[in-house]
């Protein structure tokens, strides 16, 4: 088998479709896929771990790296600043492992500039009332938070004609399945298997 | 759940590569799969039932089909003529369900013309020598069968790059398993599910 580069997989969802459920247990149960290490100017939070939740950096580094070209993309969210290393995702994708961010719209179109052949998948809430309902049973927001949230959906939702797949999870087992069959179905492409069938050729 | 019309999966290997078994697991295990029965002037074999699976029509309707514009690829092999019927293909497909297309590469680039967003799978012998090793293993070729066959695989591997995916099948259960993700992650794709985030996004 010959090593290609590794791909890389963005995924994007509005808050309480189900994103991290899904997008932990992927990288639990498909080989050769790592999670993204983002570059951050905020502080961590107990049980964070520099170098492995995130990369904990001060706002001067941070400048320096925008100023560089050091990132593939970088948003800016609630006055702290986040970002996707481009020396570190080259590096991952070097080794032939695949790589899933898991950013925000903002910062998946971004991406998709940068790199163009990023395989970019949207996680649809089966409803709205549906989403309403998940975002109140975890309890976590006031009324009006519920609201902004929703707000925000519909935003997010509304650039879904920029990702490549749109995976809606109702059941959370045939969704998953859905995405874990992109990813598969990713590494077949024939960009990606050209050189494997090239070897097979000359077999011959 | 909106319904949208069905995909066209379209399958080519070279004789001994496992197509056969690969294919009918497929339809058994994915919902809402079916296999194409095509149009042919061949004799039925014994066991061989009409309508299930060949149509079996004589030489004048099939000019007749050919002439109307009733294929959507047909090809010759070995004096007898197989087509794809269009009504048939259609008429399956507006019910929602996926159709799988079993031809060989020339029907293949034929139906890339009159469907461009088939999705097109090539199935990969692992190397010559496997492949040599599995049409032996048969007993049913002469060395010289054996010959020709290796030939016409190489030339059927050398039209790869008119492929979307190359699936190796190496290990039965990994070659099965990424061409159901193939499947799975095609019905997933922006362009069928538009109309399903358009009904969420109502929703908002």
């Amino acid at each position: 088998m010959i090593q290609h580069p590794g791909n890389v997989f963005v995924v994007s969802a509005p808050s309480g479709a189900g994103k991290s459920t899904l997008t932990q247990r992927l990288v639990q149960e498909v080989p050769d896929l790592s999670f993204s290490i983002s570059f951050t100017t905020r502080k961590p939070r107990p049980g964070e771990v520099d170098g492995r939740d995130y990369f904990f950096i001060d706002e001067a580094r941070f400048d320096a790296m925008v100023a560089g070209g050091g990132f593939v993309e970088w948003v800016q969210v609630y006055g702290h600043r986040y970002g996707t290393g481009r020396d570190w995702l080259n590096g991952v994708l070097a080794t032939g492992r695949d790589v899933l961010l898991d950013i925000e719209t903002t910062g998946a179109l971004n991406l998709r500039g940068a790199i163009p052949d990023a395989c970019m998948i949207f996680l649809l809430p089966p409803s709205a009332a549906a989403l309403e309902q998940r975002l109140r049973g975890r309890g976590k927001d006031s009324d009006e938070q519920i609201r902004i949230r929703l707000q925000h959906a519909r935003h997010e939702l509304e650039l879904y004609g920029a990702y490549d797949y749109l995976v809606m999870n109702d059941d959370l087992e045939l969704a998953y399945r859905q995405f874990e069959s992109i990813i598969l179905a990713t590494r077949a492409r024939r960009e990606r298997m050209a050189p494997v069938a090239q070897g097979i050729l000359q077999g011959f």
